[in-house]
This record gives C-alpha cells, structure tokens and sequence, in this order.
C-alpha cells in the first residue's frame, strides 16, 4: 500500500484579505485563493468568513480525494500561540480583539488548528522553503504599511516570553524623533514605512521640489504609491532617488541595531517595499554593513524574500505541518 | 562513602583586571582573588598572568583537598566558545588577537577549559544565582567604560551566528548621533556609557552651567566619575540631576529597541553605572515602559544586578559547571 500523503491548510488574515490554500507536506501549493473582508468589517462577519473560507479548503480536499491533517491560522496581532486566542485589540484589525478563535472554530470543525501572528508565520515560510531556507539563524522584515517580522533562532520561530517581540518597526532610530502610534517617537515604522515615504515624497513636493511624480499620478497627490516613486526612480527623478536613498538609510540603521544585538546569518526583507527591486534591498545592505559590527556583518547575508504574497497562508500550513 | 563535591574554577580577563575565584557546585564562593594587568601588557604577560592564576587556584583547591572538575573563562572579546579562540582583535584587549587561548592553556594543564565573552559570562551568572534566577528570557546590560551585555533565551545563553551579538552599547538611538569607535553613530554607548556621562557633565560646566561638581573635585574636572555626578546629584544638584535623567532616558530608549525585539521577561542592569542606586534604575524602567509595547512591558521586571564584580568569574565557573 502506498503510504497516505498528508496535506496542511493555512490561512492568512489580513487587514484587507483573507488568503487561503493547501500545501503538502513539501509545502508546495496544491491550491490558493483569496477573499476581501468587505467594508463592514465586524467579529461576526470575520468568524464567519474563517468558517467559509475552511469548508471551502475541505470541500476542494474532499473533492480532490485527499485529507487535511490539520489547519494553521497567521493573524495580524499578538497571539497566543498555545491556546489560540488573540491578545489585546490588534491595531490593524480591532474587530477580533481577545477573540478564542480556535475555541470557537473548533465548534464547527473537529480539525487541529494552530495560529500565530501572521509575520512570524512569514518568517516561517522563507525559513522553510524561501530565501532563508538552509539558515539556522533569520531575521525576516516585512515592510509595508507597517514594519513588523519574525525571527528564526537556531531553526525555530521566536515567539519571546509573552507571544510579541520581532517587532522591528518600533526600534528607535532617533530618540527625539517623530511620534508614533505606538506611544513612543523615532520608531523605525515613522521613517521607512511605505506611508512614511509617501508622506516623505510629499512633504518635499510641497517645499517646491521638482519632480515627474506630480505627472505620474496627474497632479493627484493622494494617488502617489510607492510604486510611482519607484517608477520615478527608474525615471532618472532626483526626488524619488533621495526618497528611496533615505528610505534604505533609515531601514539599514534599524537592521544595524537588530543584528548587532542578535548576530543572523541572514536577513530578508519582504513586503511591498521590498518588491521595488533588488537595487533598493542592496542599499539597505550597504548601510547595513558599513554600520554593523565587522564580526556580525562579515558573512551576513541581506536579501529579498521569495514568496511574496503566499507566504502568509503557506507558513500557516507550515506551522500546522510541523506540530508534533 | 559520602560523594565528592564538585568544584570549580573562574577566571574573568579585564581590561585591566584578572579576577579569579573557586566555587562549589550550588555555585557559591569558596574562594576569590584578583591582580592588577600592569601597566606594560603585552601577549606574553597576560597568557603568563592567565597560568599563574590557574597555578594558584589549583594550589589553593589542594591546600583544601578538594578536586577541581574544570576551568571557566571570560575574555573581553568575540571568542569561538567552541574552541576556545579568540576572534580578531578585542577593542579593550587587543593583545591577545587572535590568541588560540586553550590550545596555549592546555599546554601547561591537563583540564578542560571554556571560555566565553565576559559580559556573556555575566548574564549566566545573573541568571542562574542574582537577578535573573528563575527567568528564563532575559536581558542583562552592562554599563560602564562601554555597553554589553548577554542575552538568556529559554534558559540557555545565546551566542548568536558567529558568536557575537548582544552588542546593546551598538543599537543607533540617534541616526545622524554622536560618531561612534564602531565606525557607526549614534551608538547607545557613545550616549549612555560612564565616559558619555562624564563628557556631558564636562559639556555643561563648560557652557558656564552652576554645579557642586567642580567643588567635589577641588576644581579638576579631569577628576570627575560618574561617582562625583551621583554623589552631586544626592548633593540635589540640577547639573547631575539633568545628566542622570538625560543617561537613564537614552538608556531607556535603548532597551526598548532591545525588548520590542525580544520580548523578555526581565532586564537586568549592571556595570559601575547602574550601582548608584535604585533611583537610577528606576528612572531607566520609567523611560522604556513609557515607550515600550505594552504587551511587552505589561509584566517586564526592569532590575539590577545583584553580583557586581564577581558575576564575571562566578560566570565562567557556571560556564564550566554546565558542560555536558
């Protein structure tokens, strides 16, 4: 008899999607999909679509013939890991603040479910099959509107003592400097998040600065993205260049703090940001090595990550596949 | 037949101390000692130094009939605890580069020797008998002519990649700050440290600011330690006063860089600086609970340590105790 290959479900909770699929136990994709969470978001809707989006992986299991062993959750907050339950409001998706959520799936599905954050769940997945596989020691920086991560210690995730920590975006780079949502001022997040250089590309439009972004968005300020900086840049635009130079200064001061506290091998820097180019992920380098201690730096390696908008839902399946 | 007790010996290597000691195997004090580097250190004076320590502790332990298992050391340096080297050039030592120190050792003594970096040595100590007994995630800073310290993670001393790491006097609290001996600026070190302290009571008084400090040291400012700055500010001193708070406040913001990283469950504070008291202490918890996340500083201990100088070869001989 040829032994029963086993399969994972994971889901990633976002703030704006819910991204699903089935991995195997090579971790490959045998399915994905994605759903918005709509605009009127509430506790209710989103449990409701958790509930939906798992009966939909296992009538697509069923249907295929092959059985889920179990279901890993990433979800953007503090979560306690051991009992599956959310802790505290997540500033990005307050709706499911203290939620049990495995309590309260485990009503409808008699499958084991296991949930993390969602950017230690990243981590996992570019520990295990992406940029960082074959490190035993990681630090993975998701860069988007926030700056959160996870990080790898001696090949497992880190979880700290109370389930936060890796929160990268809340370094201090300047101690008198800009306030942040957090309470504290000059965190990481405030300078070289993706709204930080909007905000930054703006501000310098509004001292006069010439510039083509005004024209790539036709004169709407409100619809400059990251992306269009970076499509400036690659149009010879001074203002984008110093935006995108400042961005990577700032990103390799915090990294240069994070490394010389805890020595990785490698680094890997996702999110959106980071899409814009392997040029951007080198600047971050250079001032990452020219700060960081030659010892720590020497064989550190900084790159971008692999798996892009997956990783989410392919590290929970990750986190379900490797329970004991 | 009652069983033999089991004894160990350490040694801590300063900058310009060798500090020595004895203890049994609840890692208590038997015996301790320390000589003076001499002011013509040279690589041949301090392996020699290293021996006759050794020599003397080992007579001693026989004077006593009892049976020395193995000998710990902590180097202030990046050393390979692996294989008892020294890597590259300790900023404070740098006479014993590169020194193959068990190699050399292990030409004179038949037994086993570990070795570490110093301040690693002293956040074992820390947190298998003072401050940080019972935790097991800890941060243990050491603030004097430079910032240290040693991270304890699941119970274990973390060594990081390349057996650096735990660089808290190099974390950037300022991005365009003070130029740091790192090569970086805005080092925590080059705000917080003793030197910092002193240079900034110096800045002050130069500026014409009123102060008892000059009456404390009969008018030779070159005679100021961060001693003076505390006496003077017990004195109700606003000049100390504003540099102790100015201190604990970029200490604070340090450590919480380092804590929304790693999530501990305490923070340990040693080094000359933190034994002016409990005040000091408690300014520095002040400052990172304030900036923080809360769900990592809701149950965080901020305390300090309780070894003072003989954590280091206390350190080393629990280094040595713990070998398999």
């Amino acid at each position: 008899m040829i032994p029963q290959k086993s399969y994972y479900a994971g889901i990633d909770l976002g703030a704006s999607y819910l991204k699903f699929g089935i991995v195997d136990s090579r971790f490959e994709i045998i399915f994905k999909g994605s759903v918005p969470l709509g605009k009127k978001k509430s506790r209710k809707s989103i449990l409701k679509l958790l509930e939906n989006s798992i009966r939909l992986l296992l009538a697509f299991a069923k249907g295929k013939h092959i059985k889920i062993k179990s279901i890993g959750m990433g979800i953007p907050g503090t979560i306690d890991s051991k009992k599956g339950i959310v802790k505290g409001t997540p500033p990005n998706l307050p709706e499911i603040s203290n939620m049990n959520l495995r309590q309260m799936l485990n009503r409808y599905f008699v499958y084991p479910i296991f949930m993390d954050n969602d950017a230690n769940l990243v981590a996992l997945a570019e520990s295990r099959i992406g940029a960082a596989k074959g490190y035993k020691n990681a630090l993975c920086l998701t860069i988007g509107t926030g700056i959160g991560g996870g990080v790898i210690l001696d090949g497992k995730l880190f979880r700290g003592s109370t389930f936060a920590g890796a929160e990268f975006g809340h370094m201090i780079i300047c101690y008198h400097g800009i306030k942040c949502n957090c309470r504290s001022n000059g965190c990481l997040e405030v300078y070289a998040s993706a709204p930080a250089m909007i905000k930054r590309t703006k501000m310098f439009l509004y001292q006069g600065r010439k510039s083509i972004i005004p024209e790539l968005v036709s004169g709407k300020l409100d619809r400059i993205t990251t992306e269009t900086i970076f499509q400036a840049e690659k149009m010879k635009d001074d203002l984008a260049r110093e935006v995108i130079c400042d961005t990577a200064e700032f990103l390799g001061i915090g990294i240069t703090s994070a490394i010389n506290l805890l020595n990785p091998q490698i680094v890997v820097i996702g999110g959106g940001v980071s899409r814009a180019g392997a040029k951007f992920v080198r600047l971050i380098e250079r001032e990452t090595k020219k700060r960081g201690f030659p010892s720590i730096t020497d064989k550190l390696k900084i790159t971008r990550a692999k798996l892009g908008n997956d990783a989410g839902f392919i590290g929970a399946a990750i986190l379900a596949a490797e329970q004991p």
